[in-house]
């Protein structure tokens, strides 16, 4: 089967029109497809260089070129849309029926003083992602007064790699707790924790999953031992059910879907949404 | 001015849909916004219970309801057009030229077999998220090895976040080296990187934005003086100029930013796409 030459052109990240695109491409798992990214295409002539790129996939590749497109300007979306490509377009879908509701017609202008009013958010983007590495494993007990969450788990649950993701992007404070041998003998929390239950959220994992992150991490030894993840994982859900702390499950969960099921599940607000 | 209520609406984590909502919106700057994200909407049930919400969002504000959606389900999208909403389909807009092109159907089962199936893939980004944590700051420079790129700046300049955005988002084993003293006042490259010529990307800071960084971390004194923050960052330019690596300003950037910079300008692959 032949590969599709697919382009993710954009006039600024490509992050939108990546995401979007691989969710959809996502849907056509039998479709072999070679993606090209290309971000800053914003101005004309970066846009013709871009549709001369395309022209060349055209030629070496019996399939037309697909062209997922987040592009503000209408000139450049128009050099696009002449030519024999499949062209998607983000914006031309979506701004019409916005525009229409707003009563205003789009900006794009603003978007880069958006950018350059906003530091604050990228403040509390890095302040988030100093306080999640800083408050990371429990070292630092007294940083839990400013989370905004703190997660639980045994060791290799994946608590840090969410806490830095809820970090990154929403600019959540999120410190994590590793439970320890002691905690989960005594199906109880530790007393740093008592006083901030309403910001605790489980992580459990099925322990054959565990194992083998483990292993992979460790190799073999008590560490990964089924008998020893065995109990951890038992021992972690009891607690969390004794205790009435919220939870999730992250065996082949992604860390987007830990995350958007604890915004879900325990009311925390995003504090940036870039 | 009246809030606009707005649902992002999915049958997944939202994380597309909020990506490609939030671009829109920030192109009205003056429309002021109340976002509601409900991921996991996987069930006709749950549909309802969602419509009933959006309803409530009506009758509490005087304009009509603009509700993102990204769910794969016809029966279920078919449900919210039926509603007076204003109604943005994600799928709708773009799932017939994609299956008219690929001649075939879009297979919604096989978005949860891939996910259950690429373990590897979780596997990747989370490796590459401790290999950025491990490697941070220099402190393993055996890892350099490894490394697919490595960021090099003087201090508060970005690495560490870009690091961490590279490795969760893309699973790219991302070092970084921060520039000392010494490095600057000779203006070349330590021994250990020479080997790594071409895996390097500098980063630069306009001096004033750094030393309100600094002073934000750690108050006034000499590592934010005027006189050593112009020193450093003239120094770092320099250096990569004379040595001729490629480099980008994160003043005023946003982490994507910069990461889709080094995308484009070093020719680094994306390890994952999810």
């Amino acid at each position: 089967m032949s590969t599709r030459p697919v382009f993710y052109i954009s006039d600024h990240t490509g992050i939108t029109v990546e995401t979007l695109g691989n969710s959809l491409l996502k849907l056509y798992p039998s479709v072999k497809t070679n993606i090209i990214t290309l971000p800053f295409i914003d101005s004309y002539e970066k846009a013709v260089d871009v549709t001369e790129i395309i022209n060349d996939a055209c030629l070496q590749s019996s399939l037309k070129p697909i062209v997922f497109m987040s592009i503000i300007s209408p000139q450049i979306r128009e050099l696009f849309h002449e030519k024999d490509f499949i062209v998607l377009d983000l914006f031309k879908a979506f701004l019409s029926p916005l525009t229409e509701a707003f009563e205003v017609p789009p900006s794009p202008e603003a978007v880069r003083a958006n950018i350059e009013a906003n530091s604050d958010e990228y403040e509390t983007r890095m302040d988030a992602t100093n306080f999640a590495l800083n408050a990371d494993d429990g070292v630092t007990v007294k940083n839990y007064d400013n989370a905004d969450i703190i997660l639980l788990g045994v060791s290799r649950t994946g608590k840090t790699p969410t806490c830095l993701f809820l970090a990154l992007r929403y600019g959540i404070y999120a410190a994590n707790y590793p439970l320890t041998e002691e905690d989960l003998e005594e199906s109880s929390l530790p007393k740093s924790l008592l006083k901030h239950r309403d910001k605790l959220y489980g992580l459990c994992i099925n322990p054959d999953r565990l194992r083998s992150i483990r292993i992979a991490r460790r190799g073999e030894g008590k560490y990964a031992s089924q008998q020893q993840v065995n109990f951890e994982c038992r021992s972690a859900l009891t607690l969390f059910q004794r205790n009435h702390i919220p939870y999730g499950d992250t065996t082949l969960s992604s860390i987007e879907e830990v995350a958007s099921r604890i915004f879900s599940e325990t009311g925390l607000k995003r504090r940036i949404n870039f």
